[in-house]
């Protein structure tokens, strides 16, 4: 058996998720089925971060162990001739019995995007979250300062979240605008479950003047979800980038796509 | 009455071009039964280019006039509300009765948009040609220098084209490269039925050394369509920006769209 890790692109808005449900068209389904038709066997994958509904992925990670022997460029084109257009892959590259997409992943970046503006864009309808009320990134990029570092992110996480631990390292948090569009690119160690979408929640309520930019340090210390903002929508969300020890050859961010040119 | 300017962005990947058709869905369509809704009156646009099917706009203009009195805001928001997520106004001007989407335009500017590599992106599915040959944009460069200035372009017309005269003055055309990503901006006083399709196809066969970049020439000089590239499918196409006097105060192309942050 070799390994291998594939980088997946998707737009999530006709997907579950990302993980298989026995009721709902997944993401991970849908890669597995049209894996296992160049593998001719079944392939069962793991991914670096389970995203969920309505959420996109500009760079997913995933591996899966094969018996079949093809060429990079056999598998790469062939998967991407079984997936629907709204799933892609990237790159596909062979890596050792150790590498986990997981568990090998030192950190995962979102990108959550905004068209702060009255007007809805058609171009990006299902592609970032429409927001009326002007924002204020500097207050916004302010509030960010107080959740850096590692923390309890109590606060931050649904009440489905599964994880034993709620501590995680929050690396950066960086708010951006380019005219009408905002962007917010959030990186840590790992996420609670809606932990990105509930840090987001409440640096628009901050960015739109509703509460003060110190209620970020108010909430990551009373640790209780119940205080917080309402958690964002799906569509704004993107998996943008996942790093990996560079031992592992994986292609740099840079190799993957460059966004400056589509609308 | 009172005449008014809107700015119109679509995806053209689900209506058969802009212009009404007895049978099929077209972008003027559901805008006027849109515009309509809100002026209580039947409506009628004119616009700056008539897209083809399945041609997207990031910057449409038309104009319309109406009895109505509304304010920018009631026009803007309710026209949005009534149209598909697929079409979209940026923005609403009152204009001077002499003002004309179509004859008042200096220029027009499209984009055409490549992604040149082996994978296919999800997130732009639709939006944009994959070519999997490497174009070298130099030789594009090269070749579209032979093309700029005032030509008769009966070499890169339709069949089907309808303008009595085949002549034009193609101001620019810039060919751009990051990364995987490459675009071609073409900007002429008007433009010919697929004329800009059939300069891309011409481009495309050049940048991947199938064709020389005197090709161009020869063919402009020929006059001939018979002796044309393949023309470039639609939905790598973009309507990206028209050009009107100053004296009209339409919104300045920076103020529409920021294309640097979506992906």
């Amino acid at each position: 058996m070799r390994r291998l890790a594939v980088g997946v692109e998707y737009d999530g808005g006709p997907y579950s998720g990302w993980q298989v449900q026995s009721t709902a068209r997944s993401v991970q389904a849908l890669l597995e089925a049209s894996l296992s038709r160049i593998a001719d066997h079944a392939v069962e994958t793991t991914c670096a971060g389970r995203t969920d509904a309505g959420v996109h992925a500009r760079a997913q990670v995933a591996h899966f162990d094969t018996a079949a022997v093809r060429t990079r460029r056999a598998w790469l084109l062939g998967t991407n001739n079984y997936l629907p257009d709204e799933i892609s892959l990237h790159w596909v590259r062979p890596v050792p019995d150790h590498f986990h997409a997981r568990y090998s992943a030192r950190s995962r970046t979102y990108r959550y995007l905004i068209l702060n503006r009255s007007a809805r864009s058609a171009l990006a309808a299902g592609r970032a979250l429409l927001v009326h009320q002007p924002l204020e990134e500097a207050l916004m990029q302010q509030a960010a300062a107080h959740l850096l570092g590692e923390h309890d992110f109590s606060a931050f996480r649904s009440s489905q979240c599964q994880s034993h631990s709620s501590v995680r390292e929050l690396q950066s948090v960086e708010v951006g605008r380019h005219g009408d569009w905002v962007h917010i690119d959030v990186t840590a160690n790992a996420f609670l479950h809606h932990m990105v979408r509930n840090i987001v929640g409440l640096l628009l309520a901050i960015g739109m003047k509703r509460v003060p930019p110190e209620r970020a340090r108010q909430q990551i210390e009373g640790r209780e979800r119940s205080r917080g903002e309402a958690t964002a929508a799906a569509h704004g969300l993107y998996l943008w980038r996942v790093d990996y020890p560079p031992e592992f050859g994986l292609p740099a961010d840079s190799a993957i796509m460059e966004p400056h040119v589509v609308v």
